[in-house]
Formats: C-alpha cells, structure tokens, sequence
C-alpha cells in the first residue's frame, strides 16, 4: 500500500519536473505530455525492454498514461509556483528515484538476475527517463555531469539485493528506499558530486 | 490490396523526406539510408519493440529495406525537386502518417490491447519515426514543437478503436485514414497547431 | 578461443576510446561509465532486443559490466596515452568493428534470419553503439558522416552469410574478420570514404 502512494508520488513528481523543464524548449502541449512521459515512464520501459519483461508497465496499467498526462497539464499551468517549490519538488524527485530504483531492482530480482543486472536494473528504472528527457530535448544528460543521481540508484537497487534474503523482502525494501532517500538529500544539500573527467582530444 | 499500396507509397514517402532531411546535415550515403531508415521504419520497430510483436516489421519483410535505401537513393539525385514539390510531398507524408498510425492502432488492437494503448501505439506507429530521425540528427524534434502531427496519430488509432465494433475493421480502417489524413491537411492548410508551452526556469 | 579473445579486446578497446570521447563533454565518473558501456555493448543491446535474442549479451555474461567498468577507469587515468596512441587504438578499434559485426551476422543466421538481416544485424552490433555514444553525448553520430565504418559492418555481416554455406562457420567467421579489419585499415589509411550528402532546404 504505501509502496503504490510512494511510486504515485514519484510518477506526478517525474511528470510534473518533465513538464516544466519542456517549457524550456518551447514545444506544444503534446511535447509537453510527450516529455512528461518520457520522464516518468520511460526508465521502466526501458527496463522492461531491456529484461524481456513484457507488458510494459503502463501497457499492464494504461491509466498511469493519465496520471502522466493529468500532471503535466497542471504543471503547465503551475509551473511558476512549481519551480519557486523547487525544494518541495526535490523532495518528491528523491523519493521518485529511490523508490523507482527499488522496484526496478525487485523486479529484475523477482526474474531472477544477480547482483550487476539488480543494480544496472535500479539505475535504468530510476535515472534512464532523465537521460530520456534530455536526449529528447537535444541536451547533454544532466545526469551524466552531476549530483550522486545515477548512483544512488545503483545504490538503492544493489541494497536491496544485498539486504533481502536476511531481512525479507519488506524491510529490505523500506531499507533500501530509505538509503537512497537520505544520501540523495545529502547529495544536494552538501553538494556531493563524482569527480568531473575532463579531457580534450589533440588534433 | 488499397492498404498495402497506401503503406507502400507512405513508407517511400517518409524515406524521401527523411533522405532529403539528411541532407541538411552533410551527412555520407550510409547516413542517408540510416536516417531514411529511421523516419521510415523506426516507428513501427519502436511500436513492436514496446508491444512485443517479434518479429519486427522489416524482419518479417526484409525487402522493406531495400524499399527505403532506394527510395532514398532516389531522394539524394532528385532533392531539389522533391524540395520543390513540397506540397506534394506533405500530401503524401499527410497520407503515410494516417495510413502508419491506424495500422499500428489495428496491430495493439488485434494483440488484445485497450483504447489507451491502441492510440498511444498509433502515435509511436506514426510520428516516432520522425522524432527518432531528429534524435539521429542531433535536433529538437519538430513533431514536439508543430502542428498536430502526433495528436492526428493518435486519433486515427483511438477514433479506429472506437468505431471498428461498430462499422467492421475495413471500413473503421477507411474512416480513421480519411479523417487523419483530411485533418492533417487542413491543420497544414489553415497553420492549425497545439497551444506552445514556454518557460524559463529562475536561476 | 581465439574469437573470445577478440572479443574482449573489442570491448575493452570500444570501452576505452567511448571513455576518451566522454572527456570532452566534462561528464562525472559515472558518465564515463555509462558511456564507455553505450559504446562497447550498445550495439549488441540493440541487437538482442531488434532480434527478440533474449536475455541481453551482458545481462547473460554481467562480468562484461566490469571490463567495461574497468576499461573506462583505466582509460581516464591514461587518457593521455591512449589519445596519443590513437593510430593502435584505431587498429583495435578496426578489430573490435570486424568481430562484434560478424558475430552479430552469426547471431542474427543462428535465429534463422536471411542475407539482409543478417547484414542489418552486424551493422547494428558493430556500429550501433558510436551512434548511441553521440547521442547521448548531443553531437551529430560521427559514423552518419565520415569513414566506411557502417559500410565494413554490412559488409562483414553480409560476406559471413554468403561465405559460411561454402566453407563452413568457422573459416567464414575468420574470413569476414579479416576482410573487415584489413578494408577499415585501408579505409583509414586512404582515407576512403562514401560520398557527402548536401542539401540546404530553400525557404
């Protein structure tokens, strides 16, 4: 139960985050659901590609489309206030990505894939509709140059792998969601960041 | 019989446009076909990749390939008056959209899917194509930012959805091609296209 | 044997130079993992998934994330020294082309697949993950422009399908290797290359 209101939460916060940040790109209402979606939905479908692990989960479940759609549109009518909220809105996107990074690990586990395809499974479920966004958007992923983003997500979906088979799967669950939550407030809050590895080519 | 013509002239169609679309770019012969490729086919590989309909359209008919490279091929000697006869072009594009997205409608449908999905795998059927050939290119996808191509996909795939139970596939199928195809044409016509959404976050 | 040495070598070589090519966009560490893993195994990713070849080449064998990993370390600690030797890291790179394109042909013949998928599914798995690598770094993929580099990976696919009925897997394999290897030296070395699509639009 409070996993469903935990991945509604992450969803409406994805979408509404894509929403806005299309705004940027001046494209029209359907770009707008159509980043919305790539943001929210797309590292689980990418995920679900990637592991054979058909119906994807919005064809499983059709109304999150709407859900998607429903809170993009009202981003684009809020998205002044949502991005004055911005630290209200990187609350809910840390949840989002620990608690999409979790399931995509559970479900790569429940398919019974190790430790690597658990952790790549996490960060493909909670960074790839970033990295989706941007691409679509024509800029360099974001996450690819900042923020422990991508690796607490490898972390969450590697805890949870670690943690299961000691603590079931509930505790490793809240556990893992948990971690991944704290250490992502951390992240922005302290700055912390991977090392920047920069180099140019002689020609 | 009509259909498989209609599919024919909208897959060189998409070619054409997506040969000469290259151009621009300076991009080799390879990139060329590679681009086409993409605008041509890469919807309905995206459509049968997230449906997971194997195989894919152009692997159960490889001579869809040779279709695409030569129409392509064709494109690159004939540019400048395929770019003359624009208007002629965006009638059959106009066509190809319509013709793509109500087949990729009729595949969801016929693999037991719902209305949400139907429409959604219309819109991937008929509009991914260009937004993968603008990904290739290493631009803001047009389809994200004008006219109402991607909202005609998806209402072809959602108004055959809606009618077929009613009128029987073939003539839901007419219905849905005409109507996506007459709206295209006027939204072209009459430069009828979806609200912009523009924001720029503070900093 | 032989051809699992060529293999790795193909991934560790691919691993490096998409870890020296993510330098230039100022990525984090884990940019130039995901990066360095786009390049080397993208393109059989894309493949398998193309092909319905499930599970995934490096969710089958997860030790390749770790060359992978490895690889792109290594690389940015002697970035330096493989940027200098770029001309035996071009070498490497034209062996890695050579083999990922003709065991993608193999794999695309052992799923009973004719000459044009074949050809298709070597391309993809030899050239694929440069495009992946340019697009998720926001340039223009290199290998739509320049270089018989796509061209090499047909080629190999394609003679490994005419060759291998006449003189059986593993001297046609050899065969289609060597022929790649020495035509992408040759290409490089004369600078060979298809000709240059221009085309500016009028408006």
């Amino acid at each position: 139960m409070i996993m469903s209101v935990l991945f509604y939460v992450g969803i409406v916060a994805e979408a509404m985050s894509g929403a806005v940040a299309a705004g940027r790109y001046k494209v029209d209402l359907f770009g707008v659901f159509f980043i919305a979606f790539a943001t929210a939905l797309g590292g689980g479908s990418i995920r679900d590609v990637m592991l054979d692990h058909y119906p994807l989960l919005w064809i499983a479940n059709p109304h999150y489309v709407y859900v998607v759609a429903i809170s993009a549109l009202i981003a684009t009518r809020l998205a002044y206030y949502i991005d004055r909220l911005e630290r209200f809105f990187l609350i809910l996107d840390a949840l989002g990505l620990a608690v999409f990074s979790t399931l995509g690990a559970k479900i790569a586990i429940s398919l019974g894939h190790g430790f690597t395809v658990a952790m790549i499974s996490g960060m493909v479920t909670g960074a790839f509709g970033g990295i989706l966004r941007d691409v679509f958007c024509n800029t360099l992923p974001l996450i690819l140059r900042k923020e422990l983003y991508a690796v607490i997500a490898m972390l969450c979906g590697g805890l949870h792998w670690f943690l299961y088979p000691y603590l079931g799967e509930d505790l490793a669950t809240t556990l893992a969601i948990l971690c991944g939550f704290v250490l992502r407030i951390l992240a922005i809050k302290y700055k912390i960041s991977l090392p920047i590895f920069s180099f140019e080519k002689h020609q």
